[in-house]
């Protein structure tokens, strides 16, 4: 873990449309604002072309109508987790696209937040390439935030763990959960989230269903029917970087 | 983290040959014994055939002599380490093999100890299969300790962890450490059961180095130049099965 | 797709222990018995010593009875799901272990049935090792059934596809499936002999999500909001073959 | 399966250079049109830099003789397999290169066409790292295609497999085929194709290798010895979605 | 490159049945005689039951017969390819199957053979287990050929290559090629061997593509149109040892 | 191997920033110049925001003096190793970004080199995003050099191998080296070399030791305790391309 100062516990979610903080880790979001850190979400577009579809099936729609239907919902959502701070970087979806001055923005914001861990999508992603930039440009603003040269006067980025949240259809995407987050005691918060999402009501069910097998596989790995702790909803995260500790367990 | 029982901690290493859990453990054992676990070593084989080339060089060299001379060391290195309890299994190297009576007996230890988690080798090795096939009966032994209709009389295992230990060459091995102990404070009793190994001389500096190397990983994983922890010593451990927690970090 | 004779279509199921077929390809089963097929299901074991916790938690319970248990449960199950034949190996479970003749007694079940098509399990489980362990005998008797020098007066077998059906916690097995069936039609059945696992109650909601979950999959895949297909159960499979075919799409 | 409309069967293939469609897919394009697809090939260059070497060893070549003999040879290969239509991006090759304009040209080609399936190239390539940008593009441009925010008037793509069909040197592109088409009946197609693509004679026998090998590979997967469908000549498609089916086979 | 003395040159090929070593490395095989290499070669099974259908098929065929059909045409393959040795380890096919002993039986042969590098299957091969089990079972006994305390009197192997030859189907079995050994000048003498294997005269043709389709990668691999070497022949390996060198090439 | 004209042989390192070639290939570069060949180094920055991390902590550091500091550094260590030439691309670092005309520059010294071996970094390093970056450009670079319609009246490149070298926490790139290469005769250039590294101080003993260990595993590969050559230093690297060769060894 990584210190950002005598106090403060932070966490930092890159997004690249506006709801995927919600589906992918609303349960961690919620209950680290209840254990103390102060969580932002930085959500790079809003999924005003690709992930409204709902939407765009009324009649004389715009894209600024969109935008900012999504952008109520996300700080809808964004309420309901409690979350201490969302930003809209409002880059554009479907494709995603950040220049050099964009993915400096986001170094601004990692380095003024100071998280003591990150999330972001999959490695791998090929129904929606946007999900799997996010999770490149992730690593590369880390990377520019870790620079001493960067803004010289400014406070170097740590080492952050970076948690790569669930994705839709995982094994497609390769991705694989080293670690289930028992999210029982906030899971009435991420529902009230999820409920925010009215464009996309199909998934509400989903992510239920998720949350509630994700719960079966925390219990399985604490110890199943011989003692599994009875964590009935979960959230799974695969790591990217080797944890450092003083203890195994 | 799995219970087995109010007020014991404990762990278990299997290891395929006597020498294994020194060069690949042996920091992790000795400071969790600091910590007040109880740690059991089950040695499968003695490596008499295939790790002890130094003594069968010498003359009259006879399998027993051979067997005896490598428990001494092991049992010498496991006092180094601070060992709980050291148990050789005799199954004979190169190649290691196990029938169902021998799977049971190491059950029994399995259940008997309760670990909170366990050691062994690595998934694959080209060099030496008996390394692989040890990581193969732990995860089988594993197994049957879970069944409640194994001697249905005792008490069944839980879901401990399994560490996968540093193989030799670990780049051919596959193996990825996804975590890294700092073993600073232990070190003098690893490197004092390490210079127990009277046989394999050549690999005391080579496992000096990976410790001290392993070192640079935890500082660099633990915030690098911005703040990491300044371990000089470190062991690093592959996981098999998804922690579940109640906080990332 | 391989033929069995002018007007018989088949399949075969090899199900390491007595549920297995039941969770994770009961839809398959139901709905190509609805289609004209002779559904054969092999069971390795009953499960009796790993996978019937409930039932050893009773008082002066036998492993006869554990197995007696599991077979009704079974049967019923079969039952529900259209089976056309059921056939219990009884080779003992955790650890499943098959010498050279329960292989053969495979294969000959394999050329009796001369299946279209297989289904086992998935190639890597660090959990439970004979789901594994059954995959790889899966491969290795189709491999005999096909040997012209085996038993040469009978019909040799062709190249069946072998799907590997859903693990649990698929993203710790290495499994990806590449095809949706859509089993909407028969969910019922299926729904009906997951309830007759008695000893398993706990995973019945599990596996129901499963199925709707995997019914998301399928319309996503089958044209999303721009007219995928509207199944509400799905179940997903590998194949492990190359499929053959005359025309894509 | 998708939908483009009440009675028309379509497909695209992206193609890097300008022959690339012949050699990998050129019996696919036949075949389908055949069975009453329509079957249009987009050309994103024409190889002129990188794939022309033996027009270059012309004295006093030009780029756009070279570009406009590679675009004779690949519309008389278009011809001799009936493809519907092909469609000349010169967007330039060594490196290919394609900005958000390009993209957009591309996503309205899909849409127009809407097409069952999709033809690309590996998802990895060290030799040609055109080949491996293409397939990014195809996937990129692809989700665009789906989007209801892009174009709103338009008719949204689907969800079509995309084929990968196969490279040069499979194995050292990662390349797996998992599925065989037969095209014997078209194969003589195929082969005056090729023979238009007068600069590269030194593969016309290669590709008419492959062609026969795969075709024992659809033999062996057809059932080998025991009733294998005598095919003659087949292509091999590494499939990237999952299918989506009513039965399996 | 490891010693086996002063001045003989050693190989030896582990076969799973009597024709593999045939297809797979014929041209290694002859050319390293031709270049004053003693190659020998261990054929594990005949391959008599999985691999002879053309003979099965005939009225009244027997195990007995098939094996000695088998074994002549094995023969008169290693002596067209100057095969210095060729032992049969009869030991059954399909499943082949190895015990302790029969283990050190090959474990004897490869000491006495001392080779300066082996050859044998692929890891993996979903199609025929014999083939996977015969390279587990190499490196198995390497390792024991290695121990000093097997048969403490003997002189102990070193640390030879070994090389993957090519599989059947390449894709499916994971095998990527790393190595390309140019065979054109004893091209005559593979054809000649492959043309003693009657049995299967349905793959003459199709490894003479291969080769010819090898060579090609070999010129690519080499220097392509810039100069590459017009190897018209060539075979592949896929190498499961670092190389040792004192100068990179 | 590929030619670059009748007598020289030449190599070329790509170098994300200033230091990699020297902890990560300076033995290579130091052997192969004593060897007779000519090694270029292509610096793409000087790695000036990134890694300078102690001249950054200096006060009233500009950019520009740590370039020019971090170019003497390189330069020093340059001729330490006996670097025929080092030519500084000065692209800037954190992120480095290449576009087509600096492609091209790159491709200008890959084609005035003609190297018979180039290397470069990891395919993959999410610690480190200009690493990969440099990789990719690296191949992309390659493909444009062989283009015979690139700058035509030039000499093409051939198909050199691209060696990748170490990159740092190796497990974590998916690096395993195929190729270890004895440099313990240049050992004493290339700690010379690496002390000119002033600003990365807590490096010296960590490349040290990973060159002693290498050094193991040079012994290990070549024969072990039955033989192997006693190489005390060695550098080990991954290959990208196969070799063709004449021999086996």
């Amino acid at each position: 873990m990584t210190g950002n100062g005598a106090d403060r516990k932070t966490a930092l979610v890159i997004s690249a449309h506006a709801a995927d903080f919600v589906w992918r880790c609303g349960g961690a979001i919620a209950l680290h604002q209840a254990r103390g850190y102060e969580v932002t979400v930085a959500c790079l577009s809003f999924g005003e072309r690709g992930e409204s579809a709902k939407l765009w099936k009324q009649e004389g729609m715009t894209l600024e109508a969109v935008k900012s239907a999504r952008r109520n919902e996300a700080e809808a959502a964004a309420k309901a987790l409690d979350v201490h701070d969302i930003r809209f970087f409002d880059l554009g979806d479907y494709p995603l696209e950040m220049d050099r001055d964009a993915k400096f923005r986001l170094v601004d914001l990692i380095r003024a937040v100071q998280p003591n861990f990150m999330f972001s999508h999959s490695r791998f992603d090929p129904y929606n390439t946007d999900h799997m930039y996010a999770t490149q440009i992730a690593l590369e603003t880390r990377m520019i935030a870790q620079a001493w040269g960067h803004n010289p006067s400014e406070k170097v980025l740590g080492a952050p763990q970076l948690y790569l949240f669930e994705p839709h259809q995982t094994e497609q995407m390769g991705w694989r959960p080293d670690v289930f987050l028992d999210i029982s005691e906030v899971w009435d918060k991420k529902r009230a989230a999820i409920e925010c999402m009215q464009g996309q009501e199909h998934l509400w069910t989903y992510y239920t269903n998720v949350a509630e097998n994700r719960g079966n596989h925390f219990r399985r790995n604490s110890g199943g029917m011989a003692g599994g702790r009875p964590a009935r909803y979960a959230e799974g995260f695969e790591t990217v970087f080797p944890r450092t500790v003083d203890e195994l367990g």
